[in-house]
């Protein structure tokens, strides 16, 4: 079983993901955490150049999807293999919001370069937390801000709409309503994580 | 105009690119040279973790393509509106022989990939040299030999095989026969490009 966090920085992903660990972690239950870009020390290394390089849009995509391609193919699918719950701190449909609406690159492409990347290795539950932009900005004011999350309203809010979009065409979406207390939006999960099990 | 060199390792792509930059200068004809990966500050890093990461196939496809968006935009597309020749050691051309081919990608599907990361900036000429796998392993055979370049025979001859396919379908495609000397063969690609020119 694989459950990715979806949402626009500051929406609460990284809070619910620790949460559902520690849940499964108490229940003994077998998983691991992987975290987008990153993961895999070719991750990691190009996370640094994410982060600390000029580069044009459609780099950035790729740079995203190597991290990606490596994540699936030396960390994912062996897991899944063994039986563990993959529990994923953004995964592709990050890349179809970012930089196919934020950068504009077109959802249906990035689709595309996604289904090559994963090996069509998708998700079986996405939590899309949602939060107005507003509220993630706030949560987020103090924090260091690198290149990416330095942009205006506008993309946050391209970004938003995209992964709404994409909620009502998935149905293995499951839209959580980021603006509840953090106890609250976690019994939610944990209850709809425990249907599907 | 835009002219790359493309060719199995040792086949002596370099040997006839700084040839006819050579040329170029003595004629004082505007022209930039370029490399893959590289030839941008993204690009140096990319060829870094290229050489000394490991990693599966479709991530190392994916860091080449990153490489080349970001030389495209910032140099490619720049020196061809300034009306310079731009001569490349290797380009797009390179990803479908040795990721579509060589590790069995699928040329096509590194042909789809090659039109999003070069926004369907190519070549007016390819040269392609052709030499056959044992001429080119004896003549690199006293050199340093990286990741890639460490592959057996059949690796080889199926990038070879590749090319001579794409050379037969792009009749922009030159077929340039590399055993010959270095001289005689700098003399033929003079000749095409003037009349190109
Ligand atoms: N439901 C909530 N109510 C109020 N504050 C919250 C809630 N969930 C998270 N926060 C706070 O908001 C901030 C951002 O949360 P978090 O780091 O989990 O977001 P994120 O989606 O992982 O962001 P990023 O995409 O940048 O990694 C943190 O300070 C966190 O404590
Ligand atoms: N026509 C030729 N005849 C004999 N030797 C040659 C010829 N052309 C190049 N060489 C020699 O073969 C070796 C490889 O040449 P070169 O570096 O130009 O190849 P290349 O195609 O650029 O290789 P790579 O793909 O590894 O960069 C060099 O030692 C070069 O001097
Ligand atoms: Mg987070
Ligand atoms: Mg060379």
């Amino acid at each position: 079983m694989f459950v990715s966090f979806e949402g626009i920085d500051g929406c609460g992903k990284s809070t619910q993901v620790n949460l559902l660990v520690n849940y499964l972690e108490e229940k003994g239950i077998p998983y691991i955490k992987v975290r987008e870009p990153g993961g895999t020390h070719l991750g990691e290394k190009i996370r640094e150049l994410l982060i600390t390089q000029e580069m044009c849009a459609r780099s950035e995509l790729l740079l995203f999807l190597a991290s990606r391609a490596q994540l699936v193919e030396s960390v994912i699918k062996p897991a899944l293999k063994n039986g563990k719950i993959v529990i994923a701190d953004r995964f592709a449909h990050s890349s179809v919001a970012y930089q196919g609406c934020g950068r504009e690159l077109g959802p249906e492409t990035v689709k595309i370069l996604n289904d090559f990347a994963t090996d069509k290795t998708y998700p079986d539950i996405v939590f899309y937390i949602d939060v107005p932009v507003n509220v993630a900005m706030e949560r987020m004011k103090n924090q260091h801000k690198d290149r990416i999350e330095k942009e205006g309203k506008e993309f946050w809010e391209s970004i938003r709409n995209c992964y709404l979009k994409m909620a009502k065409e998935n149905e293995n979406f499951v839209i959580i309503d980021g603006t509840r207390t953090i106890e609250e939006i976690h019994r939610e999960i944990v209850k709809v994580f425990n249907a599907y099990l």
